[in-house]
């Protein structure tokens, strides 16, 4: 595995390698890997010649008021983690490489898609994920990138972008890796204190609920809503920053759960906000 | 000379070539063409392997109250010069295949360089060319771009957002083309009445006149700026978009005249408004 804190050196080198027909996987992170991001890189693994990685705390992504220099780094850790899992190049690069002074364009994907969930408590934060993402693609030259469905709202976003810029790769979205109990992993996880964590299990729970009610044929998005919202209130601290019963494809809001259908939540637990989802096929 | 219609299947066709160790070029145009693009093809055709121009007349940078429908259009006309310059694909997509329903992503360069000049009376027209040169650059992957200097902003815009988004190619500005008695050369240029033809001669005589001044040691900016407006005013129905004094590679406006420096004119001649500049090195 080598490291690479060059853009440009990297380009060069997937270049050369994709000339003599290989092909590349690509997964983006901002690091403090767990399980779930290593199963997209054990998947990207097994669908491309090459792998690669990037670990890119993306300041353009974090809204007004978000702390990024508390995110949770660890490199070391890191890199044991992409070394077992067989990831030959890590993309390394530091705020300069990637925001020189002077730097000053930005891909935006408009309307509702970035404008609601999300998008809606988070000023700008599609904006420099679209951002980080495009000089990505274009310096890691991908035939496939990988993305975790937790942050199901970012990998539409993606999808939306790959589509509209014409980007000459494929977007893989990779299912939820929840603990034993339920718990979506998340980096955002290591901010909960014990009490938190096992109130946490309550998002999970909620979705398996909504879950169970649609296979008893329940098709009121209201009253999933109320009996989700009812389960999350139990969390006396706890602040929900959405429920959301949408159409999978375009994010629109359903009044009746029907189609390719995504439940999706975020609920600041304590500090941290987490986000759990899940997606089902309703006749 | 073939003609696509389809993006996918000239970036596959371009994407083959390049694997064959070709080198591509690429003039992306909205047609209608004169001397000014057919000097570019021919650069680009001596400078690579492969040569490809676009024609799509681009609704995005079309502003409000400018008439995209009455854009000059003569595709069998362009075929004959691309065809005379050894042009090998043309691309040539419906405005369905560039902006499909759903589309909704844009490139933004922010900053003075797109709010100033011709970005102050055309709101939203550098996003229109920033959205559509990086759809056309992920669509033709070229080893190298062509872009003229009448359009010194675009540019300048360009090579800022080409460097932004590590998209990996090299942009080429080239010089304007004039007629025999100085007017640069424009697709627009043929809504200009006889009398109105004559008048602009006026423009590229300002400019020269700046030159001069400025080899005869005058350095303040101001004082050319006075002379330049003295003799474009001197066209009774004309009026002045903006004169610009500036530092070419930041276009920020320069009180003393010395470096890098790009002056810079928009100026409605009747229908039209037309643009002209000269770079200079200044001691």
């Amino acid at each position: 595995m080598e490291l690479y804190t060059s853009g440009k050196q990297l380009r060069d080198l997937l270049k050369s390698l994709k000339k003599e027909g290989k092909s590349v996987g690509f997964v983006p992170t901002m690091g403090f890997l767990h399980e779930g991001h290593k199963s997209l890189m054990v998947r990207a693994r097994r669908e491309n010649d090459i792998l690669v990685a990037s670990v890119f705390v993306n300041p353009t992504q974090f809204g007004p008021g978000e702390d990024l220099d508390a995110y949770p780094r660890d490199l070391e850790s890191d890199q044991k983690l992409m070394e077992s899992v067989g990831v030959d190049y890590v993309f390394f690069p530091t705020t300069e490489e990637m925001y020189p002074t002077g730097h000053n364009t930005y891909v935006n994907v408009e309307g509702s898609l970035t404008k609601r969930m999300c998008g809606a408590s988070r000023e700008g934060h599609f904006q420099g994920v679209a951002t980080i993402v495009s000089k990505l693609f274009n310096l890691c030259v991908p035939d496939r990138a990988y993305f975790g469905m937790k942050d199901a709202q970012q990998v539409a976003v993606i999808q939306r972008m790959v589509e509209d810029m014409n980007f000459d790769l494929e977007v893989v979205p990779c299912p939820i890796v929840r603990e034993q109990d339920g718990l979506a992993l998340s980096s955002r996880n290591t901010y909960l204190s014990t009490e938190e964590r096992k109130d946490a299990l309550k998002l999970s729970s909620s979705l398996a609920r909504a879950r169970e009610m649609i296979e008893e044929g329940i098709r009121d998005a209201h009253l999933i809503y109320d009996e989700m919202k009812a389960i999350i209130d139990s969390i006396p601290y706890a602040r929900i920053d959405y429920i959301e019963i949408l159409d999978a494809r375009t994010l629109e809001p359903l009044n009746l759960v029907a189609g390719d259908v995504l439940i999706a939540l975020a609920v600041w637990v304590g500090k941290p906000k987490l986000l759990d989802n899940i997606r089902l096929e309703v006749e």
